[in-house]
């Protein structure tokens, strides 16, 4: 492509910011090699306003560690970059280290698909603290626009009732990769299809298409482009009413809709892409079923999302499928989930025991948890999450204290005695090698579909959706005032 | 990578939205194989409430062009596509047609890193119907997202008043193809450097970077970080103060760099992460000042963008240098240019005269301008750019006259008269082969710097900029009055 002719599959190494691999330099010349870290995605903020985010990205996370090599290439280019005080950035000995490099790291993951909420880790990844760094951005690159997306579509599915939503975003992403993105992500956020087929080779994705307005303008009258379209996609016919007129596109529609029938056939749907979609779409309707065509479905376009649809169904509008594009690509108008990957404990060989660490900050909501973390979820008696409790098996509190304790209010706490819990997240990466088969996406959206369907509506809504509780075990929540306690003291000391 | 392993060059063909595919099987069907459509790419308003755009992917089209072709994968997975209600979606003689097909498209841009302003041609392709609509997406998918982003970039630069700008957006981009494009726009849009290693390899950007806070979480203490870091990078030492405590971090990093000084190094500089970044860099430069250390310079990151930076030097802050991520890599908070792709003229064959055509819409706004369009750039005796005129010139009004037609208000002219001129848009490609070698990214970034430099300040500003003035040529506008009558005759006739 215009974009990655130049770019080949090992160039996943250095799809990375520059200062991963100088601090990677700096562990190995400071005789790091060996001394782990535990590193945790996460966000702060469910993305949109929402309650609520779907993990994406996930079943790619093995791709990209087995993939991770450095070539040739990569080291010439390396062996090249100066320091800007001059002199090579990167020594001989280094990238010669690199030239042998493989990952190393184990890998746990919320399953794709699956729900998400603030501040609770969606991948957790242990392992050489050198190949963590490396990992770190190609990793965030993979995850965080993806679980946006799914995000983005799993609100756009919910307010389209049930009625199909067709991916029509490419021409709006960033680049190849990124319409691929868009296309996978939505597809298991709940699309039905994409217009991207790529995406359809790729991954196997339904493909769905209409015509554009060039088409009508390309012949002579709008009735002649309808007859066309409709002798050469007879079983994919959709016509597009708005080129001059939507009220004359209406007449010529049903004229060939007509002539369909004589020959067999049938005028699949017709698509609205401008103007008031509420009124035009209602006059089309029952122009159609005047006409007795009322088969024949309504589908429109125009810069939708969750918000207008919503409002289109408020107004009684009658469309049965949607096509979404600029604000699904560009997840208008948060166009970044902010996902962060945070250092939560280290050691010195994966000998030892883990050192829990954390981050202060100036503002309180953006201090760490410290340990090794995975998520126990829990359910009501119907399978409805109730409530997450981030653990770390090694604090866990003896008497078996069921109160956690919520992750931004120390003061607050729930107590999750009674609920049915399962474990959330899963292995994907063993010591660098993929350590189950990953989901197809169809599983994915499956998951999806069913975690969205049980969450409480309270959460799901779009406007001021309740909180969905998280929290820490309580061994956590000590282990993690004890530490903020311990480096307030040293950072008065100092 | 990840993302792109199934992917290869020729794959281009297929990133596209599945209707050109099927819009194309139709014009062959419908015996159209040498129709020629003409089509402009552009936008109806400059994004983020500005006045101007900063063209860009232009020097990426003629590889698109080139590289367009349908191998066997391609054929054959087009060939296992069903339509919704069944059968193949395209017969065997389209595909055969394809197997064999190369673009036979000519393309004029305007130059990559020139101003570019609402409702002007950014490019135009002429050629057959066919090929203009297969090159649709894939072209909006190169130009679209580019553009957004070194316009973007131009104002983050402008407001940086001179002092460098580093992308750091790759964590936030849509997958690896998105962050090259970040990269690539970005440095043409003005930034001096980017964080992405891969952008650095196949551009040839310089990179930057730093440390995060896990290098220093992942010693024993922030003094220990500090040291190893300046003894792996000493000529490209930029210390991360906030890691625990600014004011600890500030102390500490005084500390190495009087080491480093004895060691006969230099502390580069030092970078600021999170909090008041206003107040933090004051106080960070007095306390450097003080320990005689005024030539480590201040640099700052933390969800930047060009109306954060104007605030901290309104404040006087100190800073030396800005890492710009998420708000660059996503163009918060516009994140799409909204560019399209409209016909404006078609013939039966390439011996033929032009037909010029026109897009009417419920919405005036929307209503596409016909013809074959150049646009003639007027400049003051400063050689500051002072209106666009669009022109086609089969139709340029027979007297000279030199007042244009607004392009929205058709009662507002502008005299053009007496200004110097100069023809803006090159072509690029000839029936299907570069007819250029591109400009190279260092030639782009020149022009763009040239451009914004001379637009005038009202134009450049950020609140409510003045309206750079583009019209069309009279005899242009006669056209499109006369079609506009006539299409809305013949539309109330029906």
């Amino acid at each position: 492509m215009a974009l990655t002719d130049a770019t080949k599959p090992t160039d996943v190494s250095l799809n990375t910011d520059l200062y991963e691999l100088t601090m990677a330099q700096g562990f190995w010349e400071s005789g790091l090699v060996d001394a782990e870290g535990c590193f945790n995605v996460f966000f702060r903020e469910a993305p949109f306003g929402g309650g609520y985010a779907v993990a994406c990205g996930m079943g790619q996370i093995a791709d990209l560690v087995e993939n991770f090599v450095f070539d040739d290439d990569s080291i010439a280019y390396l062996a090249s970059v100066q320091a800007p005080s001059g002199g090579p950035m990167f020594k001989k000995g280094f990238l010669d280290y690199l030239r042998d490099f493989r990952m190393r790291v184990s890998v746990w993951a919320v399953p794709e698909g699956d729900l998400v909420f603030p501040r609770e880790p969606m991948v957790r990844v242990e392992g050489p603290l050198i190949d963590c760094q490396l990992l770190e951005t190609a990793l965030l690159n993979l995850v965080n626009f993806q679980t946006l997306v799914a995000t983005k579509t799993a609100r756009v599915v919910h307010a389209a009732e049930g009625h199909p939503v067709s991916d029509f975003g490419l021409r709006r992403a960033q680049g190849p990769d990124g319409g691929l993105a868009v296309a996978r992500a939505s597809y298991i956020g709940g699309a039905s299809s994409t217009s991207n087929v790529l995406a359809g080779k790729i991954y196997g994705i339904p493909v769905f298409g209409t015509h554009a307005h060039s088409w009508v303008m390309a012949f002579p009258t709008e009735l002649d482009a309808f007859r066309a379209f409709a002798k050469s996609s007879p079983k994919n016919c959709v016509l597009l009413l708005d080129t001059y007129d939507v009220h004359r596109g209406i007449k010529n529609a049903i004229t060939v809709a007509k002539e369909m029938e004589q020959a067999g056939e049938r005028l699949a749907a017709i698509r609205i892409d401008s103007g008031d979609l509420a009124k035009l779409s209602k006059e089309t309707r029952a122009a159609f079923d005047a006409a007795g065509l009322d088969y024949v479905k309504i589908s429109v376009s125009n810069d939708l999302d969750e918000y207008t649809i919503q409002s289109l169904f408020a107004q009684g509008a009658p469309i049965d499928s949607f096509g979404v594009g600029t604000k699904l690509a560009t997840c208008d108008p948060q166009p970044s989930l902010g996902g962060v990957y945070k250092l939560s404990a280290t050691r010195s060989s994966a000998d030892e025991p883990w050192d829990p660490v954390l981050k202060l900050s100036e503002m309180a909501y953006k201090r760490t948890i410290p340990g090794i973390q995975h998520i126990t979820r829990f359910y009501d008696e119907a399978g409805c999450p109730v409530g997450d409790m981030i653990v770390d098996d090694s604090v866990r509190s003896a008497d078996g204290d069921t109160n956690m304790v919520d992750v931004l209010d120390e003061l607050m706490t729930y107590d999750m005695g009674g609920y049915e819990s399962r474990e959330l997240m899963e292995q994907v990466v063993e010591k660098g090698e993929r350590s189950k088969e990953p989901d197809t996406i169809e599983q994915a959206k499956a998951r999806c579909r069913e975690a969205v369907m049980r969450l409480d509506p309270a959460v799901r809504r779009f406007l001021n959706p309740q909180i969905y509780p998280v929290g820490l075990e309580p061994g956590l929540a000590k282990l993690r005032s004890d530490l903020t306690r311990a480096e307030r003291r040293d950072s008065a000391r100092h």
